[in-house]
């Protein structure tokens, strides 16, 4: 039926990141909800990510939008212009091929949600703050092109 | 920047429906995200309905799939199997081509607010409940293509 079963759908932290940068993800935890819903024209998933929590290195895609709307609780979303605070009821968008890594931290003491939406064909991008890059092929290297034992998930 | 400025996109209640069926949307308000946002791989808009509104006529979409979540309030999910009640944080999804029509309803007391998600090709669809379709191109016709004049917005 169309209104999701959430409880149904697993939640999962699982992460392709190569070590150390899995670790600031480990509380991230996400529900697919396109596979569960039927969907195949974009992804989404519900994220929670606990006190302390990243929702991703900072980065940006070549080919793909990302829309989000925080549900519940605090974040802050960075990006290469400093901090902004995201509350319950808040949405922000990320255009494909702008060069302006983002992510959310929760530096709050409690947990919070949102729901991610993203769509376009799949393409590569990079990550601001480190020295990694991934590719339309679903592969991680370092900025100049040295292969990562890491596969996206 | 990438946090929406939501005050400043215009909240609008524009229908393309012809009469009679535009009346139960006239308490549909809604913000389209994903031009203040830049967003072009899908559409998104910020929805409030006030009690008694409708989101739209019950329809179906032959090539572009939807996503929903409740913010606020509660509205009845009406399709063909029957009323399902939608409560914040609830999600629903609605797989392109699936010929079950769907909508939603504000029979509470007070409004309430989602947000919706399109995306896939530009394609027709078709109407549950009344004599009418819209097709790939932005019209609406009766069921049997007698063009009605009226044009989606």
């Amino acid at each position: 039926m169309p209104k999701l079963d959430l409880d149904a759908i697993a939640e999962v932290n699982r992460t392709g990141y190569p070590s150390p940068h899995d670790q600031a993800v480990q509380g991230r935890w996400y529900r697919r909800l396109a596979p569960a819903g039927g969907l195949t024209e974009f992804g989404a998933s519900l994220v929670r990510l606990d006190p302390g929590a990243w929702s991703s290195q900072r980065h940006w895609h070549e080919g793909e939008d990302e829309l989000l709307v925080m549900l519940e609780g605090e974040a802050i979303l960075a990006e290469d212009s400093g901090d902004t605070l995201l509350r319950a009821g808040d949405v922000a968008a990320f255009p494909k091929g702008v060069r302006n890594g983002h992510h959310l931290r929760n530096d709050s003491d409690r947990p919070c949600r949102f729901l991610v939406v993203g769509g376009g064909p799949q393409s590569g991008g990079s990550y601001s703050d480190i020295d990694m890059l991934f590719t339309a092929d679903g592969r991680y290297t370092r900025k100049d092109g040295t292969p990562l034992d890491a596969t996206r998930v």
